[in-house]
């Protein structure tokens, strides 16, 4: 009788939500993604007057797309070859028009575009899974910048532990690229998933994690300011022209006002992948004595944009004043195939001249998410350690 | 010269990510939705090879979906009827095949259904806003059920002013429906939003509000629990069975641990929605005073799944207790077209007969996240006011 009841309840709900909100409707029962025990992933469609659909995404070893087949059923599908360890992205194309799977709520915006996503554990992406350890808890808040005269967002990583305990954590400043924003490491780049996984196998120390939104004309991603909810743009017009590193010290203070943190050089880290590459080393070369820990991904070594902002004079200067001063680790990695490859040795080539130390990098691949995640699984167990 | 290079490096961006990302694809330049000046809104879609093209949402006043014409760019465009405010959800179907709007990166999911949004303001979704206000912090927290053995996900919402002053603060603890979890109120709620507006204009008091996943075989949200990407489902073994109210006194004590917070009943409330007024009217009753203020929004005044459990034993005897030991606040509220109308009516009229006091609101509309949003929106003014 009581499940009878909860039945009409289900019944009744699913009739409602079709009625009332037309764009709830239960799907035929598709399971798509597919991660088959054999490592190769089965996509699926439902598309009855197709005549054509494809698979398209990182997953595919070749460029272009891969053909799926109509089965009686109308479902469409393709399996792939056996992948290794990724979180990958796709779409479909039905008669030339790019989809989503609608079968698979797992999405991720990058920029303007919002592709799905699935995982390939066995490997890498173990360290971007949710996993039974324990969670550190993620935050979004707002501080004041005195600097930019703005209340502007951000993310905060807590490691497990933090709300129990009365220590003192170091931090580790991690900045996105060009397109991204406060969101983008947790979202792409499974920031909280990669520490409480370190953590827990005791390969990175706990730490906080602080990541910043780098565009200084915005105060928050799209869609989380009184900006509304507007299309989201690559560039925008505050890129490499000093605000950022003018302003850091404003996050810098926030932090340590608002968190329990080691307030000193051997408890502070920078890192950020290409534009925030360019963010980090120039915000550490401007604050020579403040972080012991530096890490370039993939960065963009270009000229600013307004290079006469004071934070752009005297590049030379302000290193060999950050390399007399000491540091730990300054990590830079860049992709074989990245477009930015020959800016990024010829930084290099400046450094060994100086005889400015740093390790050094070298993965496959080019200016990739893939790539970046890799750089955070590899560079946050290096920090802070005796 | 400097902007030259970033526009070079602009592109190299754009041709790397489609190189390297093949779901990474500037699309050409449309705007959809566009929320016109006079209050209708333009959605557009570029859909050369397809012969139909419609769209569908909760904004049209006419079930079915309107059609839309395409120009000669093959964009194909519609423009609704002038509408008023709320935060609206919509698909576009293309030859028979629902999709999303590929420039429109705002998607919330609902159980497995993911869908466009866009919002009109100049009325009641000017709450719906991130507005320039002071806001809140919105974490993402583990807590310890000792009850269910699990260690389980929450969201949190500390109002602005919360790290700055030593203030205690009351507690709004806010439920989700049967397709809900710890992420359905901030996502299709806009619960920070109104809370931050509210707080703004003084119609609201500061409070946190503590958000739960009532489905207590869940640990997390899909996608955020060790469980994985899985396609999530509606109805899970867990509802009505009893161990979400047996185990709230888990969340209760979690918050009252970890935050600063009123002790007392006086400083407590709880409400939800469908599924979430249920346990909202079972743990106050069985819990009789610990809640100054409760809110059933269009509960599911339903026979229980295990009513052999003790929670749901002698209602009768319960709510006398919790009328004896008095309360601020009981408040009631649905739609005229609700399919749970005659269960609220009957519970209504059992509270009358035991003269149970409690105001009641009864709304237009159905079981609608447009009416839990206009709910949540008139009772916190409501809570915790001398």
């Amino acid at each position: 009788m009581k499940n009878i009841l909860i039945l009409i309840f289900s019944i009744s709900l699913s009739f409602t939500y079709a009625q009332e909100n037309l764009n709830f409707r239960p799907q035929k029962e598709i399971v798509s993604p597919q991660i088959n025990d054999n490592g190769t992933v089965t996509f699926r469609m439902l598309a009855p007057l197709a005549k054509k659909v494809e698979v398209q995404g990182d997953f595919l070893s070749t460029k272009g797309a891969g053909n799926m087949t109509m089965g009686a059923d109308s479902v469409w599908t393709f399996t792939s070859a056996v992948l290794p360890s990724e979180l990958y992205s796709y779409s479909f194309i039905v008669d030339g028009l790019k989809v989503r799977d609608p079968n698979n709520v797992y999405l991720i915006r990058d920029v303007s575009s919002v592709v799905n996503v699935f995982l390939i554990g066995k490997g890498k992406a173990d360290y971007y899974k949710v996993n039974d350890v324990p969670h550190g808890t993620v935050s979004k808040r707002w501080y004041e910048s005195p600097g930019l005269k703005m209340t502007r967002r951000l993310t905060v990583y807590t490691p497990p532990g933090y709300e129990q305990t009365k220590t003192d954590y170091p931090v580790l400043y991690l900045l996105h690229g060009v397109g991204g924003d406060e969101e983008a490491w947790m979202q792409l780049g499974r920031a909280s998933q990669i520490l409480d996984n370190l953590i827990a196998e005791k390969k990175a120390v706990p730490m906080i994690v602080v990541m910043t939104n780098g565009h200084t004309s915005n105060s928050a991603a799209p869609g989380e300011s009184s900006k509304g909810f507007y299309k989201p743009v690559m560039m925008t017009p505050d890129v490499f022209d000093g605000a950022m590193e003018q302003n850091f010290k404003d996050v810098i203070s926030f932090t340590e006002k608002n968190y329990r943190t080691k307030k000193d050089k051997s408890g502070r880290a920078i890192a950020g992948l290409s534009m925030g590459g360019f963010h980090s080393l120039w915000i550490s070369a401007n604050y020579p004595n403040t972080f012991d820990y530096v890490g370039l991904f993939s960065p963009a070594v270009l000229p600013p944009a307004n290079a006469s902002s004071s934070i752009y004079q005297d590049l030379d200067g302000k290193l060999k004043q950050q390399k007399e001063n000491a540091y730990k680790l300054y990590w830079i990695a860049i992709g074989k195939t990245d477009f930015l490859y020959k800016n990024v040795a010829d930084y290099r080539k400046k450094l060994d001249t100086m005889g400015f130390k740093y390790l050094y990098k070298e993965s496959l691949g080019g200016h990739t998410w893939s790539n970046w995640r890799d750089y955070l699984t590899e560079f946050a167990p290096m920090l802070f350690k005796k």
